[in-house]
């Protein structure tokens, strides 16, 4: 059976689990508490030596990490990577947009106040206004195309952008400043059954 | 014709050029110097409100960013991208993992230093300390395998990876520490006809 390794408030870790339910996939989740450690011990440091979740166990026992590295395998010939040569490269675009330059900002502030209960003040500003950043350009987007990669249904791109901006009021950013994002954070939990 | 707009001293840019030379594309490239604020005109950010170079236009006018997904595109069925799924999946964990685990340390530094002339001591020693966790990675990984995705051949994750880690030592990153790496260095410079 599978292994996904995860904690359980990271939106990065769900996204994987969502993908395994929708796929109706048999897994067996095995909790990693972040904050107490648990994916810097040699144990898991065995198993990824990047130290970092999710990390999808195998069958075989063979381990695979990176959030959307994972999507990308388990999502394959679905009907979530559009078959267009297109519309699959602008999904590989914000794929790597979202790691790239929403991730960063938009989970790390919702870490440092949701978990490490830090006070608005302490958070960079710099995290903040690239988060606004990101939300912004993600507005700008779906003012012209209901899905991120442009097609006529969702990809992975939704999937993992939802992830973190469905609770980035979590980490200070009121989405009430981004209609359109709201509408498609909507559109995309029923879409992928994330309740 | 395909266009590439990109900074000529950005290892993100030049990875796209690399391939596109070994792929006997024809392009036109257009140098966007990132320090004189090329990408944050307006006429730039038309044509990717990201404003993230390297930015490739193809011939219908269309506009796709994020190196490694315009590889992954340009690739496409190309030998560069493994036929199996495991690999394949790996290459993609490695893609992910240059984005957010090396580039964001490996290559700031070395911009802060070798571009905006900053003194060693100047450079956060959080960049220093991850940028070698990173290459410690590879390092490990590199002791097993001749190429990072675990095949027979090279990959897109070594070009992506390689783009950086061949001028780590401009961001003072010793590589003399990690001689794996150096011999992985000189094997992918090879393969893809990197001067």
């Amino acid at each position: 059976m599978l292994i996904l390794h995860g904690d359980i408030r990271s939106g990065n870790c769900l996204k994987v689990k969502w993908m395994l339910d929708l796929l109706g996939r048999e897994y067996r989740w095995v909790e990693v508490d972040i904050l107490a450690g648990d994916s810097r011990t040699s144990t898991f440091l065995s198993l990824n030596p990047a130290g970092q979740v999710p990390t999808l166990v195998l069958e075989d026992g063979r381990a695979l990490a990176q959030s959307n590295a994972i999507l990308v395998h388990l999502a394959e010939s679905s009907r979530w990577i559009p078959t267009d040569a297109w519309e699959r490269a602008k999904m590989f675009e914000w794929l790597f947009w979202e790691q790239y330059s929403h991730e960063p900002y938009v989970a790390v502030a919702r870490f440092q106040r949701a978990y490490l209960g830090w006070s608005p003040d302490r958070i960079e500003s710099r995290l903040m206004e690239r988060g606004h950043a990101a939300l912004a350009r993600m507005e700008a987007a779906l003012a012209g195309d209901t899905w991120l990669a442009g097609g006529t249904g969702p990809t992975l791109a939704d999937l993992a952008l939802v992830a973190y901006t469905r609770v980035a009021h979590e980490g200070g950013f009121d989405l009430a400043a981004y209609p359109g994002v709201r509408d498609w954070i909507a559109r995309t939990e029923a879409a992928f059954r994330i309740r």
